[in-house]
């Protein structure tokens, strides 16, 4: 694994309680965890429960004694690595948004396609996936029971950086993160509303907002060579030193599904109160779905097809048997938590390459999101004008 | 009063009520009703509590015992009848939106404007700035509770028409209606949006759809001279005639508000399972606010301001003494209704009128509307490219 | 009618609505209301919406041409005033409790047993069971949804009284009021769980508690003589006279029904918070109903038939066509409120009245609960121990 | 760690954690784990990751080489295996409820006692107590801010044996489990409502009910000979063998706090469509606080002290870092689960082992637990007469 700040956290508590619930061909070792700082990646180690350590990728990427490579890093370095780990054999799964940009995300999904013909296996981490409500939004819809989709509602919300004083982090800043909301929790409901009505989003209309232009520098960030230089104010003794957020801090778009839905998103650090706030609801001919990530194990189903007096919305408590991966959990009402979607992501993906099968969702997958990311940035540089996706095809070869 | 469907119901209920309940400088009489059939304009007036009746509006608006005149109909007479009404010097309340056109909306504002002077009033009837929880949001956003006005967020959605068998009715037809959902209930939220934030909308971006296109035509319908040409398909022997949709079914658009505010809007008939749901969230720098129609009752606040760890969405039952339009009604807990709205429109209006004051919102007010309406259906002409809004100054003198 | 206050005021709305909304075989004139104070009762005549006004309960009773008396007083006089009214000859519908003493209740249900037999109606104004989601809940239960029912759980919590500054108003001294939460919203609760299980409680343990002893006399009641006597404390000029609390604050017992099910019942003004949180829980072996009256137009419906990953409590919106009542009032998804519990009530009593037939709940009816609410105050006093609920069969003869 | 059903396994997964995600004085090793079928213990090892099994708890528990054990076994062996480990010098984490019997907990609560003078520490695990709402009411009743205690709301509704086929397993016999719905989930209310509080239960009115009497043995249960014996009835051709239950299915009670609280619970292995809701609400002077927790993550709090139009239940999600035991887990918004209890737990148990202080509850405090679920069923017995708490006092020497 390389990186090991929140998403390597969570990464590693998957990594170690996966072979813990669910009976899998193959046994998770984790041996080797990379970071940029000695003390700390040693520090990290210890504590998350990695075998070694190391601050050379590169050395982890070439390990014979290393199958997977977890790539948990921003955005600016997923490409390097990832076509680093291919070209030398190794499965990867590589956190979202699956690069920076369109032409990195390419490469990614070109070299995908080459490293699986040798079985080398790849997969982008949209985690939520695998939340069983969205898992069953999915089969829901896949099984006919919303009928046509018409609507599709989207919406991830957060508030870190409403306070002006909150410093410019590296997610703030375009040259580490690619984008702001935008790619960071864009990505995950443009992937989830896809991937559960089985539709591809065709065109966008959208407008982006940076609320707070300039923003203190962190101790942290303006230590670092690369983020000092980055639009940072002067450094004199009249207060603190200030730095350009170059990342969007909302984005809103509509859009159009190929399935015929109209669809809405919106992605936002400044939704005052919402925390972490993925809200989907996808209104079908036949019945409706609404789902709120800060209630994962709740999913509302309404259908339809119920006697009048009798239809409603049926808040369906997410933790029975007949759930999407809850076997291996609780006893029903005994609910699951956040990191519970790494611990599914780990079952399917390990299940995967011990059988020998493509795992979902993989790089052209998250290309595709990149190719939505990378319109709806255009629109918003062009006025809000309608602007078609491009399509993947040619970038991966059957 | 005219017309006495849905929405003339809804008003006489609030005539008969309003006395009952506020303590108001003038009594309402219920004099006369008029409808386009001689007996069910009769049997309406009998049911609903009129003194009388008649076929002919313009006898009514010319009527020297009449100060009042309550304008109920479809959208297409809405100009002629409240024009007539202001010149023959009646106070004129008129259901929204305010006209099917810009062209009718301005020379409406216009009259309402010259009639002023001679102290006649006039009101255009978005009954739901009066819910009690739509005033409070505008009164703590106007007492700085929410801080600067970050995203607005605002869906109407309905699933009235998700059967394609359901009938063409006036709704669906644009001769009649002006537009679909978009005049129909997205009128509302533009309006109560642009009310509860002191805002208004500076530019659009939009899409709209219809989603079924041909719709059988109803016996009522079809009965109707004017709406038998509207598209109707052959009327043969070979199972229901239809005809076309000339309305939207949806409209969705993003928005930006004179004050920095990034907003969505959602208008749709096609949401399977939302009946009336009319939601609002405004974000700001230091709280939020989320509102329900279908729990109109209650107000989510949410306060940035709390200490940290109490900090959450405080669901406010808002049938407090305290809170608006609510010292006249039950003990607190014991909630109101739809209907409530139009009793406290009708305790505005009246005292207004009585009083000598201009009532909100007025016809300028409504014309405003109307432009938000047509810049979004520009942009959806014009491949959902930024459309900017009207301005209204021109047309109202001060 | 006689009394104009909170029960007067609803009532009197009920009133005025029932014709307009609904198809009745009978017109509703209000023709005469009555008080004890000349202005008072005046200034409420010309408020609700009453013809004429009198001090004199007795001449309202004997009048020709009264048909229904309607009796909205404190509870001391039920009784009386329902007593006369049913000699008289007039239909009566009398607010609940039906009486402040099993022996009051007995006389009236006997009088209402023979006033039947010549053709002259009575009922009790448990008006909750005319609120949609209540009726649907008897409707689900009636027509086996639940299968056998195992556990009632009811609670109406009210906090108006939790400040101990609060005065000793007349609902807080037993010889007006009967009881206190016991009598005033424990009623309801008793009623309503009956009803809608069709079961009766046969035994009791009951808990009472009143928290705060002493309060103010407010201005009113320290005027009233009848109250000043009641365990009133010194007025002299050393700060406001006390009195004594003679009822309760909140009462908790559990209890059997005659079908089986185990049932708890708390009924407080104490309850921090809760404004008029009337909630039943019902659990069946096939099913589970539950209410809140705060949100009055919502009923939770789990149906354990349905697939076990579909299984979930179905919020129903109670507006549609096909719920109880809601077919007179607005499309789907526009709620009603509280009073329009009433209304429902005055259309069931006008149509029993007009076509002949026995309204229910019955003088009978409110003895049963009067014998509930006995046995809960004899099991209070006699430390809890299991207190038989006293059966109604010889007062009432068939 | 003797037994590893169930709790054995969300017990397993918390130790697996708990140093992996706070800072501890002492890293655990999990090095031995017992069972009584080898087969089954030596996978279960294997997958829970203990690093030994054993079939002889006896072995386990005078190993020089563990520190603490973790019972984890039914009631009916909690007291032997918890009186052995104390007498060997062992630390001892059990299981709630602390014994099946008051003889049971006296002895284990005096053994406790003893072994503390020689610094070997105890704690019964009401794993609730560590759900950072259930903190976080604590607290805020213990800051005053809900004034003083009225009344106390408490229900543990399940719903896994409302199917009549469901077997006769070990928790529905009285010799295994003690009692059934009443000691297994009412004890987890019982414990949890007097730690928030900080009061006890000074006396209570019960009843109890078994709503199915007879159930299918299932092949595991009836290939066990002790529980063959159980009232099982004849097991030849003609259908499968049933038993006689032998517990409790629900048990409801009313209670007094040494307060002044007004107390109701209710402990239901019969409510249809409520899977593992552990409800309370405690309503004081100043406040009201609510829990359920099939909603873990949030905390329903109502402040009585705010302006009178802002005031109402704010529903804190509890994932902030100011929230308890949260500022080591994930960023806010990002919920946790039922199993995040235990490794809350565990941080707790090892911290005060580790420094030398006693941690809470202690096996005193499951005692007083037993005696109130003691007084519980006595006044059951007893026609549901009012039935004092015995105290603990004398059993355990200060």
């Amino acid at each position: 694994m390389i990186g090991y700040a929140f998403m390597g956290a969570a990464h590693s508590q998957a990594w170690r309680t996966v072979n813990r619930v669910y009976d899998l061909p193959a046994r998770v070792r984790m041996s080797l965890v990379c970071g940029r700082d000695t003390a700390k990646v040693a520090a990290a180690a210890d504590r998350l429960g990695w075998e070694a350590h190391t601050t050379d990728w590169r050395r982890l990427v070439e390990s014979d004694e290393i199958d997977v490579v977890d790539v948990c890093t921003p955005g600016d370095s997923h490409a390097e690595i990832a076509l680093a780990a291919l070209a030398a054999g190794k499965h990867v799964l590589c956190e979202k948004p699956l690069a920076n940009t369109v032409a990195e995300a390419r490469a990614m999904a070109a070299a995908a396609a080459t490293a699986r013909a040798s079985g080398v296996r790849s997969m982008c981490g949209f985690n939520y996936r695998r939340v069983p409500a969205v898992a069953m939004m999915r089969r829901l819809i896949a099984d006919g029971r919303l009928g046509t989709v018409r609507h599709v509602r989207a919406a991830y919300l957060q508030d870190w950086i409403v306070d002006p004083q909150f410093p410019l982090v590296w997610r703030l800043q375009r040259d580490r993160a690619g984008s702001g909301a935008l790619g960071d929790i864009g990505a995950h409901i443009i992937d989830l509303t896809q991937f559960v009505t089985g539709q591809r989003i065709t065109g966008v209309s959208a407008v982006t907002e940076t609320f707070v232009k300039e923003r203190p520098l962190s101790a942290a960030s303006s230590g670092l060579a690369g983020q000092a230089t980055n639009g940072a104010g002067p450094v004199d003794g009249h207060g603190p030193a200030t730095g350009t957020v170059t990342v969007d801090d909302a984005a809103v778009f509509v859009a159009r599904l190929d399935g015929g839905a109209l669809a809405t998103y919106e992605a936002s650090r400044f939704a005052t109160g919402r925390k972490n706030a993925l809200r989907v609801e996808i209104n079908g001919s036949l019945g409706t779905v609404a789902f709120d990530l800060e209630r994962l194990n709740e999913l509302e189903f309404y259908d339809a097809t119920r006697p009048a007096a009798e239809q409603g919305f049926t808040r369906i408590l997410m933790t029975e048997e007949d759930h999407p991966y809850m076997s291996a959990w609780w006893p029903p009402g005994h609910i699951i938590g956040y990191e519970h979607s790494f611990t599914h992501q780990m079952r399917d993906f390990v299940e995967a390459v011990a059988t020998g099968v493509d795992p979902a969702p993989s790089f052209a997958d998250g290309l595709q999101v990149q190719l939505v990311l990378d319109a709806v940035i255009r629109s918003a540089e062009l006025g809000s004008s309608w602007t078609d996706v491009e399509p993947t095809l040619e970038a991966v070869p059957a």
